[in-house]
């Protein structure tokens, strides 16, 4: 079984994650639900990331709304371009994105950019056939991947969103104003967008309903090498990579990154180092990540600068986030088409900032600490999910020995005192040790058993996940071990 | 000025709420955003809803998909009648719910559920002509409220979905048996729900993409007076209403309204209990609050008991939460539809779970909470927001008394120490007062002022909103200060 294998195979039997409307045979693929460990799981990433981006730098996070107005994605582009170069098989109707059948049969990467005919020439030369049928292929046309929804009975055109930062570029001047703003000012947002991808990917990899949490952080183009806070992450260490496979990947501080002409200056060097310090304490193995410069040819059009943050794997690399200096772009196209004013006031200076964007893929993240944090512990035949225990889905499970002579009654009492204030999960049914292999494998840090010692000195048998070291605590000091042991770093 | 101006203003000025898409003139009605006020507020109630609903009762919670396929809302009815009536003026084009602009015009209800024809007949009887231009209007339609999406280039048809509970509903038979589910058992979720409403009413009271947490209860018809946990609960006081307006608000405890037939059994009256407690706990007056039982004209089909949670407002009576006892309509729905089994065994005995719903609307929730909360203090000419301190989007400000002399700097490290464990919220710039009376109307509820004694003796001013007491207090205590005032009940 590959990692990734494993991972499904822990999402679907321990409530992670789990196919959508999958009783029904209308399904449609990539959409995906979180089961009761994946909520939990995935709020405490969320609480971190606000932890260690929001919080720690003073920004702001909003919650815009996912269907918006067609002169947004006018002005955005995505009307226009956001689009997948797509082509039919004549004989069996298969749709397949003609980049990636091109890719796939004949190994020549064509960028998706390119013209319908461009795709159409090649696919001819190559002499390329539908991989299921061997029918010939139609011409190529462009499939724009946003949903359309109609608005009223009239039906008025609007869009989900394709992604949350559009909210928070139109947002941006009422935010500046009553927020009393300053720049550089960061906004962040966590939320769903929606992608009508021509090919889902399993499992979270790709989804046509994703979560992201979006930072854009507004600047004066004038001001990048002047951060208050520079001095907080200078000895940061960054892994580097420029832009090809090949050139390796290089530690470097921040400081050293800046000086060096790695990365263009202090702001982008400052994020970096914020988002390298946040994914040390998701547990993710960060001698597996990379932040990759990406090259002319890879990088969306508007970014001036763009670094991937990729981590490897069992799928190969996988992107979790997509930093770009986005430039003028944004608000210059806002501006544009709504007439309204994005300029502001920067000490005497009027600007029209320019944007910083940090932006990350919450299913893929979750994902990767999944894969990362799960071993098998070869000398006690059992599955670990080792996440650090401030993200674990459970912090503590409260366990009976046996539930007669009392014991049930007394672990429900030890369980009510304390359930409000973290995630404690009850257990009384089946054998102590299977009990404890499930709470491993939901990756709980802690696990207390009441025993017939409990009703004669008030205490409970601790046990840890990772070293299955087993210590007697006095129930009253159970809130505290468990605040000590899952309080976040 | 309202009260419901006056939140709406605060809403506006403050960042808590704002309109969506608002820089742009084809901005559709229904949409709004939570700015960086309103994002903080409602994490805090959500996590609050967590606390003394999913955790204190060991309920699941779930986050499912959005976009969900047409077999689901065949199965539930949607696609078959979740229709308002509507009419369009022959003349101005104007398009108004049938119902409504006979109640308007005529003052005659008419049930949403009555045949096209009926709405006709009276609209042609009582001479109703278009409140716009005074034409007349065509006839009158079903118009269906859920919002179409089609996937992948062929276009297959997908529903976002119109409440979060289909998915719980669908999702039940995996939950049950991978999270090793016993009856009664809750499943919570917090996610956003669509509705294409006719004529949205302004502001957060009835949107066309809003947030719920809803809470469906799987339980045993045969075993409704079986409740473990009633004792915690029997002598919480509920405020009732039997069916009819006029017929008076009664307090009765939970044990009592069992007793005495008001509500039918322990289940029901146990969830009313909590939800009741959780209310308490939200700031929200409850001496204007009632559960409203409805009658059979009023309740939803499926619906065999039905309390609606209802609160006064300058608005008039909202209702927050649809209490529902849905039965078996909704698992033997999807069960027939799919052909998967959903009956799962109960000690010895096979049942199809029934259905206890507990449908919160998450955005009228915070309105009525600011509603609630919101004052202006004659004596000091001053608006606060006497929100409970664990709701506040912000938990203390960080004030400099003045910015030299050192002040900023050592204004900077105290929030730079607590910044990441609370909200604190920086501010050096303006008069101290102007920025206390902006913290007042944020519902901050502490403020610390770091003046020139700071740099002698390390204490700073704490300033309480209420009361408007100021004392001196250690930096190193700071952090226990907040936590002591802003900690969960």
């Amino acid at each position: 079984m590959t990692d990734y294998d494993a991972v499904v195979k822990l999402a679907l039997e321990r409530g992670f994650y789990f196919p959508s409307c999958e009783v029904y045979g209308d399904a449609q693929a990539g959409f995906w639900e979180y089961g009761p460990s994946g909520v939990s799981f995935k709020n405490k990433f969320l609480e971190l990331w606000r932890r260690e981006l929001i919080r720690r730098d003073g920004m702001m996070e909003i919650d815009g709304s996912q269907i918006m107005s067609g002169s947004v994605f006018e002005a955005s582009g995505h009307l226009a371009s956001f689009a997948d170069p797509i082509t039919r098989c004549k004989k069996c109707g298969l749709t397949v994105r003609a980049d990636k059948a091109i890719e796939e049969a004949a190994r020549i990467t064509v960028p998706e950019a390119a013209e319908p005919a461009e795709f159409d020439r090649i696919i001819d030369a190559e002499k390329i056939r539908c991989p299921k049928c061997g029918g010939g292929f139609a011409s190529t046309e462009r499939f724009n991947m946003m949903f359309k929804v109609g608005i009223g009975p009239e039906g008025r055109e609007a869009y989900l969103r394709p992604e949350t930062c559009q909210s928070i570029f139109v947002d941006f001047p009422r935010l500046f104003k009553s927020m009393r703003g300053r720049l550089p000012m960061g906004v962040g947002q966590i939320g769903k967008s929606f992608r009508n991808e021509i090919a889902p990917r399993q499992g979270l990899l790709r989804l046509r309903e994703f979560y992201q949490a979006e930072i854009e952080v507004f600047c004066n183009p004038a001001r990048l090498d002047l951060v208050e806070g520079f001095a907080a992450i200078s000895d940061t260490v960054l892994r580097l990579q420029m832009t090809t496979e090949d050139s390796g990947v290089m530690n470097v501080t921040c400081a050293r990154a800046v000086e060096s002409g790695l990365v263009p200056n202090r702001l982008v060097a400052y994020y970096l180092g914020l988002l390298s310090e946040f994914y040390e304490k998701t547990g993710i193995d960060m001698s597996r990540g990379r932040f990759r410069r990406l090259g002319q040819k890879e990088k969306a059009f508007y970014a001036e600068v763009a670094f991937d943050f990729e981590v490897e794997t069992s799928t190969g690399w996988l992107e979790l986030v997509a930093c770009n200096y986005r430039s003028g772009h944004d608000l210059s196209g806002h501006a544009a088409k709504s007439g309204e004013k994005f300029e502001v006031m920067d000490g005497d200076e009027k600007v029209l900032p320019h944007i910083f964007e940090i932006s990350m893929g919450i299913d893929r993240s979750l994902y990767t600490i999944l894969e990362h944090s799960l071993r098998h512990d070869g000398e006690h035949d059992r599955t670990v999910l080792s996440l650090k225990p401030y993200l674990a889905p459970v912090h503590i499970g409260i366990l009976s020995l046996v539930k007669k002579d009392g014991l049930r009654e007394k672990t429900d009492e030890i369980h009510n005192s304390i359930k409000r204030r973290c995630d404690a999960f009850l257990d009384h049914s089946g054998a102590i040790g299977r009990r404890y292999r499930r709470l491993d494998e939901v990756g709980a840090p802690l696990a207390a058993t009441i025993d017939h010692q409990t009703l004669e000195d008030n205490t409970v048998t601790v046990r840890m996940r990772d070293s299955m070291e087993q210590s007697r605590v006095g129930v009253a000091e159970l809130d505290s071990v468990v605040a000590a042991h899952t309080s976040y770093p």
